[in-house]
């Protein structure tokens, strides 16, 4: 495990330590896009991230609350990799990481105030040509979990219009968009990311609230990633956050 | 009737003359961005277009397609319009009038290639301070006919495999996509329009197939009708078509 672990100091000042293993699941920029999309609120005291991999979310939300985060990841060495990070940036008294099922959770947890998720993109098939066991098969496809399913739950963990947050690609927004509705939790904001001016989207970014009235979704202005070849000054800042 | 009514030519050539009223409905940059985003195969015989109006999408289609064409509109006195502009366009042959109810359409008129809509935008409530009555209202308010009516209606008159097109507005877009699946048209594409870059999106354009396999959205890439304050040229081509 402690093969190929690699300390990456991108996030933030106090620069945050994140350990990752490129062969297992390294942190991508849609992590850090949906981190920075969450709106929280004074009064938000509660929040989880549901497939938190090595818990770059967690700790970028740290930059800007002091609720209480839950990490939540079914894959052990993964999360490990999060605990290395969280313990060393020092963040263990407001983020706990749990090595678990997402399916069930709200059993145990109830009344969240905000949800998070970066789901698997992909949809599984048994024809499928992936491993079903490797790192980032799990991360990547719906294996383990389903998009359905990560709803159901996040419904279940929030509190009455308590928000959800998701970042997934554009050819599954129906999906998004239809789940969300179905299990009553309400698209209230979406945000497309273009890689460049006058390309397609390559990423969604939704926020829905439970139990809220039908309809009034905000589609915002377009994030661009690159700009005549260099990062714009929107993303630069979303990386730099904190530092 | 006769009062206030200009012609406008600014519809492709041979100028096509667009008789409308000002006081009764105008046609927008809406339907002419709709008409250009729908996709017309050498095998497309029949469409139908729900809710024409002054007739300008009928108009703007024959431009690109020998197939027999259907616009219906509830409101007489509007319809009245479209008949003069077909008449004095000499498209009497290709284009057919109808001044009824689009309810029940389907009971006559079945496996249609082609089925488009450019619906009221905003729901309608008993509280709504409107003119149940005003010709703008029955255009713009969803009075005689809401969303999902004229999405079951679409389904019914499309043959298997048939495409729907819209236009409707992105704070909408969960009603739109959810009511599509529901009803069994599955978003295939959809393209937002932004008045200018760095803008929201104030129109979003959607098609959908008849009984096609769930999922694989594209989303294209923006359409932007503003660039420095002038029409950009993707917008000006879409104008000046056939001119």
């Amino acid at each position: 495990m402690k093969l190929n672990v690699v300390k990456n100091d991108l996030l933030g000042y106090p620069k945050y330590i994140i350990y990752q293993n490129p062969e297992m699941f390294s942190f991508s920029i849609d992590s850090m896009l949906l981190a920075d999309f969450v709106d929280i609120k004074k009064d938000t005291k509660k929040i989880i991230d549901l497939g938190t991999g090595n818990g770059v979310i967690p700790m970028y939300l740290t930059l800007s609350t002091n609720a209480n985060i839950i990490g939540v990841d079914i894959q052990e060495d993964v999360l490990n990799l999060a605990k290395l990070s969280v313990e060393e940036n020092g963040l263990s008294n407001q983020i706990t990481l749990l090595n678990r099922d997402i399916k069930g959770l709200s059993c145990e947890y109830k009344n969240i105030d905000v949800v998070i998720s970066n789901p698997p993109y992909f949809k599984y098939k048994e024809t499928s040509i992936v491993n079903k066991t490797d790192y980032k098969t799990i991360a990547r496809h719906e294996v383990l979990i389903t998009l359905e399913e990560i709803i159901m739950e996040a419904y279940k963990l929030l509190k009455p219009r308590g928000c959800f947050y998701l970042i997934h690609k554009p050819d599954r927004l129906t999906d998004v968009l239809y789940y969300l509705r179905k299990h009553n939790l309400e698209p209230k904001k979406i945000r497309f990311v273009y890689p460049k001016l006058n390309s397609k989207p390559n990423h969604v970014l939704v926020e829905a609230r439970k139990q809220a009235n039908l309809g009034n979704l905000t589609v915002l202005k377009p994030l661009y990633i690159y700009k005549n070849g260099k990062w714009t000054e929107e993303v630069l800042k979303i990386y730099n956050k904190g530092r």
